[in-house]
């Protein structure tokens, strides 16, 4: 446990110094409850230190931790090693996943790694017969469990609405992954899902969608069809106080160009809706 | 002159190839009266290719021509190419400049230059005895004559109010290219001066800058201390109708992610202006 201690004294005095050093610049979301960050599987063909590059020149400072940057069997050397790097970009590993579950065995796994990464959110893909055990797995732990929404792609938990009829008697620590674009691509408002399920929203895909449909694509924030004001508005008239985390699905191979665009979008939206 | 006419023909038919085979998307400023384009310095260190292919990227479809990427001595042949390639890309080179003009000559060949780019806009830096020359010229031609300003770090013409006070009594074609970045380090306010000089602003240099001050550094839009939703509604309040150029200046061996994100901010705050 000293060796934790020690990495997590070297990591604070380095996010602490890089914090110091850097353009003492206001981000545009400094006065929301929100803030922005960036959902791992969008860096899922890069490593580590690529990944942080990007989110250092994008000014980006939370992530949600995806097991190819952080493998679940990881030691607490590595895990203390990870936190380190993050803390050098002031990045906060904020959360861990999406993680598919299957079985109980999966769900352990799941809870115990995010317990060893030291983060209270995981985001996760749960087969419906395992909700029953989640759910008492939040109380136990108490972490909130974000549950991940994919649209029509597949037929498990499309969008908000069906996520809220399988939680909405458990624990009020399990919740859903507001998936702004795939939401939008199962026919449903992302905004008015944002107003209805705010309580149980604990984290959120920023993106845009070319088609209301399953036909729609993923697209650089601001070129497709969601109403992107609208969803900074009600982020704060909800007090949303989560991450929205952009979630980039196109251009895999060379997404950077598009994430700046996106994140450039977005923090324009929150400027001049300030207004 | 068939073969120009010829040349023209094969572009418009590409052009409108081009633009209905790409998805149909309306661009933020598509309902506006202006435009947004790129100024060629911000690719001076990339050939003509790689900066259509990042227009291309960032849907800019306006391009002020830098003489690197287009040569003064350039033949008609070698203009139609250009035009032509351009075309491919749905790009359209809407001025020539800046040229910086020491001399008779220079305006000589600067005019004859633009005229056979078939642009009717020069930006230039012109030297302070060249006006007279430079008035009677944009009535011979009937072209646009705007003057670049270069705040505090040269003394020919720092800012708007300079570039007025030698322009004021010349022909209403002698204007400037209102640089809010440049002008803001000289301690004035862009967004005034675009309401006070609307009337002879006839290109327009969007960057962003760290500080109303000659030690203030260009970076990209929405990181600075610039007021951009005011800047965006005072264009619709004055009904400027030319040509927002993103002129970035920082990372010029790399700096594709931050156009990107510069853009981005841009139609994020046209959007969210809107409502």
């Amino acid at each position: 446990m000293s060796k934790t201690y020690l990495s997590l004294c070297i990591s604070l005095t380095l996010f602490l110094c890089v914090h110091f050093l850097s353009f003492s610049q206001k981000l545009p979301e400094a006065n929301e409850h929100f803030k922005i960050g960036m959902a791992g599987y969008t860096y899922h063909k890069f490593d580590l230190d690529r990944t942080l590059d990007d989110l250092a020149t994008n000014q980006v400072k939370y992530l949600c931790i995806k097991d190819f940057h952080l493998p679940f069997n990881s030691s607490e050397q590595e895990i203390a090693a990870f936190h380190q790097k993050l803390a050098e970009k002031g990045v906060t590993g904020y959360a861990v996943g999406p993680i598919y579950m299957r079985s109980k065995a999966d769900v352990d796994n799941a809870f115990d790694y995010a317990k060893r990464v030291g983060v209270k959110l995981i985001v996760g893909v749960p087969n419906h017969e395992l909700l029953p055990y989640i759910n008492e797995k939040v109380k136990a732990y108490d972490f909130k469990y974000a549950i991940h929404m994919h649209g029509p792609d597949i037929a498990l938990y499309p969008d908000a609405d069906d996520i809220w009829s399988h939680i909405k008697d458990l624990d009020p620590r399990m919740g859903m992954c507001l998936d702004i674009g795939h939401t939008a691509r199962n026919g449903k408002d992302p905004v008015a899902d944002l107003e209805k399920y705010n309580d149980r929203i604990f984290d959120m895909h920023i993106k845009d969608v070319t088609a209301a449909s399953k036909e729609g694509k993923s697209i650089e924030i601001g070129r497709g069809i969601l109403d992107i004001p609208a969803l900074v508005q009600m982020l704060r008239k909800t007090g949303y106080s989560g991450v929205c985390s952009l979630e980039h699905e196109r251009n895999f191979d060379n997404p950077f160009s598009g994430i700046a665009e996106s994140i450039g979008y977005f923090r324009g939206v929150i400027v001049a809706t300030k207004q």
